[in-house]
């Protein structure tokens, strides 16, 4: 390939305040139900459609967020946020009530980590004191818009993932008392030919370890640098794929590795092969793994959110899966 | 609203060294045409289908302004890219073809200035030495996407715009022969409550009110400083409404002001109030903007392109369109 780094050094620190977890009913009755903010039974949370509760989420994660670390939505100089509806209208509905400069992104499952990357690149260099990075996923609005009808009542193959209903949201700032970001490293699309949409963690396993590969490179580190090593949403079946393709380049990740999307249900809960969405990795990285980092359980974490960026269009027209992953690397120092 | 700066300054002077544009036959026949780098006469570009022409037609003008920049796509550092397509998939199957850090950006319409934002805000700092901006439209595939299948045959009100097929590319470096890119104001999702879709111009006007009034606030500027303001899609109907929207806040756009869609087309094309789309104003810039400001027409440029952020889901649903708009200052220096 190029050789060039793919990683951007933010030396000035820029700290990750506060976090907030927004998650539905289902997610709350997972593993990690304890670290979550905050639980909505309602998916439509007493608005008319799905795709309002989806905004109306967001948007609680957002204020919640300004909340904790002491602010209003009014304090942020920029909301960089996206989500996997099209044209990401979760994001700009729930961006025009918020009087911010709005980037809206899309990098499907991994847009949590495009986000921070962008808000801490944008905060080091001094751009902005305050950003805000926000993004959400939805069982039923992804159901419908991705693959079928609820009512339909689909059958499922068992490596299939199951949409996250959570949404969550990351306040970045020029300093301030949290865990510094203090690298990003920025995936290329990579495709290996996978054409079943529902083999999602198959499609984006090699862009992990893409990634994951820069990340080393490009910094120096080794993967004992690393005590927390977390890929987005690759699933039961996805994360054994990324340990499989690490290994067989001779890194073994061991116990420092998890996957969100594993770690988000229990096996008990027929998520199939595990969670997914763009909800996912954003609601763990702001409970689980800010409140494990906060507690001292991990010093340097790597967030590697991952991505499938085909449309139903593309798969209808027989084209395989597009992937893309981005890291953040988070240090308590 | 917040007082708050919505413009970055590059004190750096990132410069955009080289652009394309490439254009179907229908915008080749409009007053534009003779400033076009390339024309593609077959919407398919001889693939299979209207989405992977859209895709090939980007790729198409990623590698010419790399081309024309003196380089090859492995010498970018990292491509912002979006498009109109859900999920993005014309800017990712084209992006997986090259070995390059891709961001993926939705700001509708106005994707090409969120673009050229962030990549004037990465070279400024130093992260990335080459930086590229592309994005494009189609109108095949726009049509079937937003609206109705082409066979349908449906009647347009003379409000409607035409979805342009065009696509764009900017190459922005650290130091280079082109126009500094001095400022970028990052708009505002603006709502003013217009539900109708085919209406857009008048959807986005106030959002373009919105950022262009942020310009000359933040950055001290008259409008008389400027010496070419083009706003991005807003269309016949939505530019007049742009110019009386600045004359009741006491500001004349004069001859100085013109809109990239009434550009594209001639009233005989009968393509309504004129060309939308994301590639309407990426290849606008791409060929007649930089040509004139190489040419000394202009010294200093805004362009503010403007973005319809509604999707049919939300128009079905009853909701209103919010918009956004982010211009990007242009200096021969």
């Amino acid at each position: 390939m190029t050789g060039k780094s793919q990683t951007l050094t933010f030396g000035n620190m820029p700290r990750l305040i506060a976090g907030m977890s927004v998650v539905g009913k289902r997610e709350s009755e997972g593993p990690l139900g304890k670290y979550f903010d905050r639980v909505e039974p309602d998916p439509k949370m007493g608005r008319n459609t799905f795709e309002q509760g989806e905004s109306a989420m967001l948007k609680t994660a957002i204020e919640g967020a300004a909340n904790k670390a002491g602010m209003t939505v009014y304090d942020f100089d920029a909301l960089f946020a996206g989500d996997l509806l099209n044209q990401l209208v979760s994001s700009s509905y729930a961006a025009r009530e918020m009087p911010v400069s709005y980037f809206g992104l899309y990098s499907a499952c991994s847009t949590m980590t495009e986000a921070l990357a962008l808000a801490a690149a944008t905060v080091n260099a001094g751009y902005y004191e305050t950003a805000a990075c926000a993004t959400a996923s939805h069982f039923a609005t992804a159901e419908r818009q991705y693959r079928f009808p609820l009512e339909y009542g689909c059958q499922r193959p068992p490596y299939a993932q199951w949409t996250v209903t959570a949404a969550g949201c990351s306040v970045v700032v020029a300093d301030g008392d949290g865990p510094a970001i203090t690298h990003a490293t920025i995936g290329r699309v990579v495709d290996l030919g996978i054409t079943d949409a529902n083999n999602m963690g198959a499609a984006m396993a090699p862009a992990a370890m893409d990634t994951f590969f820069a990340v080393l490179d490009d910094t120096g580190m080794d993967v004992s640098d690393l005590d927390g090593i977390f890929s987005g949403d690759l699933g039961r079946l996805g994360s054994e794929i990324l340990r499989d393709l690490c290994r067989e380049k001779g890194v073994e990740l061991g116990q420092r590795y998890a996957d969100c999307g594993d770690m988000m249900f229990s096996r008990g809960q027929n998520c199939y092969s595990g969670g997914s969405g763009a909800g996912c990795s954003a609601s763990v990285l702001n409970s689980f793994i800010l409140k494990k980092m906060k507690e001292g359980c991990y010093r340097r974490v790597l967030l590697m959110a991952t991505g499938a960026l085909m449309s139903p269009t593309t798969s209808f027209q027989g084209e395989s899966i597009p992937a893309v992953c981005h890291g953040v690397i988070l240090e308590n120092v």
